[in-house]
């Protein structure tokens, strides 16, 4: 069987067409055709390879060894489903579970994010009653029907019963962000809807990464608790220790959510993800409701999940990425120095948003630039991404193993395709 | 690490207790603990093997040689997403469009069959501007927040919109199905409801397994498609050739759905699924929204379900569910000769219900004595389910593998059970 390599890039996007919905979308303007991948390298069909700064599913590196070896002596071994006793989604579940405040004691798996996010919301209205729920105004928290109308960056309306609070981007910036809610809040009082819960992505990513002054999210979870709803963590993109300090984004701001989700890298590319919450609170909803995923933690997904924590414990990585992240912090900051387009860099550890402005030597405003830089760092063999309202934030999300050489291979190249007229 | 050999069940129960949420249900009063399978056999942790007649996820046999190198490769290889240009998930949809009618052209990977059901849902109301769907009333679609409400086998109320009509064991049994569908659009009609979907597992599965007649879906069919809905076909149970003639259950009914729905069997247990439709239909959705799902067609998941597709065509393993199944069926049927306490046997392939009643030998009702029976062929080596409002069909599903030898065990540990006293 092929391993995908085809090099024919005209008929391959001919077979697409043909077979694949238009729902789909490819990155850049020349569609990469990537063959394999090793650590933080991808290589295209014909042998060239990039900087993977993009992907933040393969979160221990693509293709690691430990991770794959796991999957396939699991996978010869035993593939089964959790109406059964099995020991690895207990093991998967103590591990994960340490990682977490005390009060976050159970677990449910899933298979992607959008399966965690989407049975957080369904146990949030089942405990509190509530059919309200507030998420910021440009978040994306997955594909099913209920949350399309809970991720407004995806372009529909909101779905009933749910608000959106400005962005840490707005007037006041993250600061005013809990002033917000609780405007929210006094407006769905007055509208008669009662508070299910507060969906936050904990690095706000579609919003634009915004991660500083740490503990800003405290005042809106507060308020959210004190009115009777519930705080849903979505830790499916900051998860997995990509802030560096912290395995899981909420912990940076030093609360405790009542849900947390987790999703992307917790295979490092097999779909496995989950949901943790109080005890009490899954207690209320099995009381009415069972739920079964048929592959949520099965064998081999829980296999793969233990070998991705297994190497981020084995290999230090959150001090790969506190070093990394912070020389390519650091790095960004004196880009920002020298070249006008930068106006502003953000985030934590691994995941760091670049807010461009229009740039004198493209002649761009900040969105143009974006996807011009995003589209010439590709041509220079780095891949990165672009995000927030206005499309003018780069979003780089490197593998945790990267390394303060490939950080400047970064740096260098974004300094070039800064600087170029083109 | 470990592959999940512990042997010691109360402390292996004690600790699910305590990590896992109280959602999870165990089968069998004595619940297993299963550590490797191959084939049609599971193994304990005493190494007891049991005869695999439920398990319709690992549609090839367990840990099938083929399905797992292919996994290993892939992702030893690459596993990444359809932002990129790859050949593996055209190769996939390619064979996979090529068992549907011409009329179903373009396809989109998701993760399980949930989130493909969930999907066909958000397309069909998108497509149709309607809210309207129809489901039976005792089907089972998925677990998001959208398809419990369409699930009443799940329990909780109906969703908004959501309309159950009788299943097919209501009065005049499946050749009334489509006076039943049309007299629930009637319904809809009057309360100013506008259909979107009709929405059917083609084997019923949860409603107790109704395959015959053929074709007696093709009146419903036609009743909603008039009324401007949509028929979405889930073939998440039913699909993958375990109805033998065909590889979709829809097919053997002579209907052609708008949408179709796959998961569980695709990639033998590695989490893939999809939804298939007119190109016309994603068209239109296509023109409101994108559609991008992390994992759905990522590398490994199109890896595992072109191997998966490949051992059911080069095993020939159509041809061997119509035999096995066959010789399955005519056992059953003899049984139910010798036995007072089977009312019924149903299905198609290996996809089998077998109704019980009353057993004099027991003296226990159908829903009991099913329930004595799932556990009693447990307690002999053969795993079985069971299923129906009244809980009183037992649930046949074996790997397309299984041998007429297989099903002669099935058989005996069957008859054995039905006259066992205890």
């Amino acid at each position: 069987m092929t391993t995908g390599a085809s090099g024919d890039r005209p008929a391959i996007l001919a077979r697409r067409a043909r077979v694949l919905a238009p729902t789909y979308r490819l990155f850049y303007e020349e569609p990469l055709e990537l063959v394999r991948a090793e650590g933080v390298w991808m290589y295209d069909a014909a042998g060239r390879r990039y900087l993977d700064a993009y992907n933040n599913v393969p979160v221990v590196g693509h293709c690691h060894p430990t991770v794959v070896e796991a999957i396939a002596r699991q996978a010869r071994t035993l593939n089964t489903h959790t109406r059964y006793l099995a020991e690895l989604p207990l093991k998967l579940g103590e591990e994960l579970l340490a990682t977490m405040p005390p009060e976050l004691g159970n677990i449910v798996y899933t298979c992607t994010g959008s399966e965690a996010n989407d049975l957080a919301v369904r146990v949030s209205k089942a405990v509190t009653g509530g059919t309200g729920f507030i998420v910021t105004d440009f978040s994306y928290h997955g594909v099913t029907d209920v949350l399309s109308g809970m991720s407004p960056e995806d372009g529909g309306p909101l779905g009933p019963g749910v608000y959106a609070v400005p962005s840490p981007a707005a007037a006041g910036g993250p600061q005013a962000f809990g002033e917000h809610v609780a405007a929210c809040l006094e407006r769905m009082r007055a509208e008669g809807v009662s508070v299910a819960a507060l969906l936050v992505d904990t690095i706000f990513s579609s919003d634009g990464v915004y991660a500083d002054p740490k503990g800003f999210l405290a005042e809106a979870v507060r308020h959210v608790q004190s009115a009777g709803g519930l705080f849903i963590a979505d830790e499916v993109q900051p998860g997995f220790g990509r802030l560096g300090e912290t395995m899981w984004g909420f912990q940076r701001h030093g609360v405790v959510p009542d849900l947390a989700t987790m999703g992307k890298p917790m295979g490092n590319g097999h779909p496995v993800a989950a949901v943790v919450a109080r005890p009490d609170i899954f207690a209320r909803f099995a009381r009415r409701r069972h739920y079964f995923n048929t592959f949520g933690g099965n064998s081999v997904s829980c296999a793969a999940a233990l070998a991705v924590l297994e190497v981020i414990r084995e290999g230090r990585l959150l001090e790969n990425v506190r070093r990394t992240g912070e020389h390519l912090a650091r790095g960004l900051r004196a880009l920002a120095q020298r070249t006008a387009a930068i106006a502003a860099v953000r985030g934590a550890g691994l995941f760091l948003g670049v807010e461009l402005r229009a740039n004198p030597m493209s002649g761009l405003n900040g969105a143009a630039e974006a996807k011009r830089v995003v589209n010439g760092m590709c041509r220079r063999g780095v891949l990165i991404g672009s995000t927030g309202r206005n499309a003018d934030v780069l979003k780089i999300r490197a593998p945790l193993v990267l390394e303060t050489a490939h950080a400047d291979l970064l740096l260098e190249a974004l300094e070039q395709t800064l600087n170029d007229r083109t």
